[in-house]
């Protein structure tokens, strides 16, 4: 098992490219517009009330809690998010802001080490009764991972020690012991903040939750239906359509041969598996890893990086289950498979995962976010018809355009998070090279290396490297698209390397004047269904690099349905500097079907067809310009 | 407007031809069945307790109410079948049961006229408080069709004067009067039973009610608000998804353009706008029973003959919203079809309602109901997948095989009177004509003329009519998919006639030995969407006659998605006298795809095809062969 280290976001410089835009809105917009909803700032959006729990639990504020009984963890993403934020670019008065932020979660904690404003506020006396449903662990976690942030980006240990404490405090109630709840968390999400909490202070304490965590899921007799009896059978949500599978406590995590159920609940147990794997050395977590890996990359994932085939849940279905207006494809689960993924390249270097990677970052994460940074999208879908979302019951979770904010506030937060922390997605290092997962503009520090890239990835298909001296290797990822389409070249050169698991390497005593390039094909091209997803026999997508594409109906007319792509039809890239903030539209001929004026659904001759030039958009800027039709897969023919 | 009366089942005796099977198995499985399990006599069946509720109700019986609030009107559904089933075939030993049956029901009366076992066994101080949920009226109204159609089957008058009496019970209750509650049901049913109460009983009570619930309908101020609000709010369903449109109450009857909400609510209540339209002249009636139907046919019915687009609130949703895989088409939603194509047949002579109910007859509702009569659909497809339905739970409504018998108990019931009593919608007459909307074999006595049909239709396309000596017109329906491609002859010679809106009319001094024939060009034919009918853009059915046909798994092996008809292929028809009670099988060259045995789901090339014999049977056959897949619309390629 490899033990690949990842760059904080404070050893990377982001430079000009593709993804300066986004960071921006994130430190401009997202940080403080975020801010203003956790304290009920904004008028007219659905109150949070998230820090005015913290202060009624703290004792300074008198009022009743309101929220989700998960609100805690609006505040911890948040801190989260401002802590990667400092680390890119000092800010003092954002600095200040967190400080009280995280004096006020110090006084909201408890004597005994608790810390949770839904039962401190609402129910004292219910602490610990309903793991399954009430979320304590995991806005735990959630916290867990905004202080072990904080930490590495001021070196200020408060907020860590909080959770020190807190983590102690649960270590006290939840454990193997004899007296203890021998209990697991209903959503995952502690396990992987524990193996960060482990690496920030090297507490074996933490190492050990984690274990217990992953090891407890699934076993027998099963925890959530004790603990359900003895609270006399209420609940707090009523247990899912999935069943146990549908919290993945359906199976021993070892024996679970899918992702199943909840699909972020899903996502956070297999990045908390392959990051204990990695501290701990189990090879057994790894392969059940890359046994659910493997299934989710040949059955479960769209070709947007999306997971959750159904709304009813926000859960997995099957395989091979993808249709592409029912689905849930929620914009948290998307980021969860980049946690997944960069966990996974750390120990199992493999391109797989970073392709998999890309395809989430790059088309539903960033599809989640309006161009504007104002607006979010939770569920992203392949194909809407705007009459659908509104008179159809059961599509009505389909948005056609992204809503301002919601009352459960995970998405944005989440994404925050993730994109001001990009570095740990695109680079990894250990003792002998430094590797490359993602292509982005920028300088970064890798222990004792420096890697700096210029390139307008993935507008453009050209990487230029420059590396600090020394003698190490450097893996480049070759995405699958690229296949052998791409050129190496050392000083305008031939440079000789070899591949391993899609990654071009390059090893030799590098000189402070070498310019390392690498140039992929990402022209245009179509991509087709495997013939087993039922739901696009028929259709064809383009994609051009890892951008997904798709039509909309401001851009090719309404009835988006009756419109196929000639199989023949070159594919014109248009670049478009003022469009959605700057994409290449393709141009391609096509057909439509004439509309029947017919007082009969049933024909008895087929509808005829005229040519129709057709302009695709990149799917991660769809629904910008008003509630419009959209799809992606379209009929080939 | 006109006033075509229809033949009691009395007046018709079937011949031999298609519809026998259906109709013995109704008699002798269906009936006997379904009074097993209204007495709980069948093991292993969700109990009915139907029977038990009223001997409770009757003072006989200890115990608690059990079953749906609406359980009595299974009772009344049976009792109706078994009328019409003793007018087609006399049964001393049924019409003893059937009498004993009215004993009982009278007995459970209650002194003051009122007749509902759940009320009066379970709550009842809480009579008439809930009409939007609680079924008093629906029940009602189906006891009295029971009534009327046993008092016509056997002139026995005693479930006619409880049903008398119970009326003017709803009437002392429910009315415009002040005092009155100004209420309307729920769940429409009593209008068209309340018309057929004042036709058989000339008791102009009935039609002033039935006017009354008509025209309250849709009303400001809201009646169920005002009801929930005196009840504190509490409810026995919660208000549905589509709100006041799901049962219709949204806008006055005349003012609604559209069938809305609930399919069965929506079209019992368009039957009985136009039965009120028939016995009350009210044109205003008509003109909104004719735009609900012009967008029926054009925007909201299958090709099945199927409606209700979802099944969140077993529902239309809106125009050309028609999935395959999602829909709820309930057998009792194209029974209701049935009834209201009827009724409009008796006020506007014309072969569009005909066809539609065509559609309905031959394929949904017969595909409600196994071929050995033991099991029902509620719900009817068009496409099948197992694996959705067992692990989608958005599909779970979507059952692959006929269960045996349900909890609510609508559907069978509900086809065991509709096919005791085909009569009423094959035949109309009034002095001058008789008219033929359906060709089904046997004879008819309309009135003083008897007509009779000996045909194999819809096996085969010929029909041989004799008529009762007379001048007279015949007009006989020539449904749209025939269009010129009839053949006319009278005494094998050519004979005279013209159409009249989509009706071939002949008059005539008939004569004894005069053999009018008609021949139809049934043979099998591809039906196309309309590129409006966004799920089936690209697709193609196959009809022979009024058939729809189907692929299964069993023929034609799985992933049923993959297969393609061949646009030129010849289609040959093969009698299977054997196979599914007696088919004729559609034989056609098409292709599959060749499965992907990849490690992806997304492909550079497009699949490869390889050619492959497809075999498609009566969609009304479908999963009597056990579980599997089944399509209705198949890729034109």
């Amino acid at each position: 098992m490899k033990k690949i280290k990842v760059p904080n976001a404070s050893a990377f410089k982001l430079g000009e490219g593709f993804w300066q835009r986004f960071v921006k809105l994130v430190q401009e917009d997202v940080i403080p517009y975020q801010w203003e909803i956790l304290n009920d700032l904004v008028p007219g959006a659905e109150p949070s009330h998230a820090i005015k729990n913290f202060k009624m639990a703290a004792g300074e504020m008198d009022g009743e809690f309101y929220g989700m009984v998960f609100q805690d963890s609006d505040v911890a993403k948040w801190l989260e998010a401002v802590a990667y934020s400092l680390e890119a670019k000092k800010d003092e008065k954002l600095e200040t802001l967190a400080d009280e932020v995280i004096d006020l979660i110090a006084r909201a904690q408890q004597d005994d080490g608790y810390l949770n404003t839904y039962f401190t506020v609402k129910e004292p006396d219910k602490r610990w009764t309903n793991l399954r449903d009430c979320h304590e662990l995991y806005c735990a976690g959630h916290m867990m991972e905004a202080a072990v942030a904080y930490y590495e980006a001021t070196g200020k240990k408060k907020l860590l020690d909080v959770m020190n404490r807190m983590a102690k405090h649960i270590d006290s109630v939840i454990g193997p012991e004899k007296g203890k709840l021998h209990g697991i968390p209903g959503h995952q999400e502690i396990e992987l903040a524990l193996v960060k909490m482990y690496e920030a202070t090297g507490d074996s304490l933490m190492l050990k939750m984690a274990e217990y965590f992953i090891n407890e899921r699934g076993k027998k007799p099963n925890f959530f239906h004790i603990e359900q009896e003895k609270r006399g059978g209420s609940y707090h949500f009523p247990l899912h359509a999935f069943g146990e599978a549908y919290a993945q406590n359906h199976l021993p995590v070892r024996e679970q041969l899918a992702l199943e159920g909840h699909s972020v609940r899903a996502l956070y147990m297999a990045t908390g598996m392959a990051d204990l794997a990695r501290v701990s050395g189990d090879k057994t977590l790894l392969d059940a890893c890359k046994v659910m890996f493997d299934n989710l990359i040949a059955h479960r994932m769209y070709i947007t990086g999306g997971v959750g085939s159904t709304h009813i849940g926000e859960a997995f279905t099957f395989d091979d289950d993808l249709p592409n207006d029912t689905m849930y494809n929620e914009t948290c689960a998307s980021i969860a498979l980049c946690f997944f993924t960069r966990a996974m390249l750390q120990i199992d270097l493999d391109s797989r995962y970073a392709d998999a990677m890309e395809r989430a970052l790059f088309n539903t994460c960033i599809a989640g976010m309006s161009l504007d940074g104002h607006n979010f999208f939770y569920v992203n879908p392949l194909e809407v018809w705007p009459e659908s979302s509104h008179k159809d019951p059961g599509k009505k979770h389909v948005l056609p355009v992204r809503p301002a904010w919601f009352g459960c506030a995970c998405c944005p937060p989440n994404l925050a998070r993730l994109l001001m922390s990009l570095s740990k997605y695109a680079y990894g290092y250990d003792r002998q090279a430094v590797y490359v997962h993602q292509y982005i503009a920028g300088e970064v520090t890798l222990g004792e290396r420096v890697v700096h890239l210029k390139t307008a990835y993935p507008y453009e298909g050209n990487m230029l490297f420059t590396l600090s001296p020394g003698k190490y290797a450097i893996y480049l990822r070759i995405p699958d698209y690229v296949k052998n389409s791409f050129v190496l070249s050392l000083n305008n050169a031939p440079v000789s390397y070899h591949m391993e698991k899609g990654y071009a390497i390059i090893e030799r005593e590098w000189q402070p004047s070498d310019k390392l390039n690498l140039t992929f094909d990402i022209k245009a091209r179509r991509v087709y269904p495997n013939p087993r997803l039922r739901e696009n026999v028929g259709r064809v997508a383009l994609m051009r690099g890892p951008i997904v594409y798709c039509l909309e109906e401001k851009d090719n007319g309404h009835q988006l349905n009756t419109i196929a792509l000639d199989y023949r039809a070159e594919i014109n890239e248009i670049w478009k500097k003022d469009k959605l903030s700057g994409i290449y539209e393709l141009h391609a001929q096509g057909s439509q079907l004439i509309p029947q004026e017919s007082d009969s659904q049933y024909l008895d001759s087929p509808p005829k067809r005229v040519e129709k030039s057709l302009i695709f958009i990149p799917y991660y800027t769809w629904a910008n310009r008003g509630e419009n039709e959209m799809v992606v897969w379209v009929m080939d023919k």
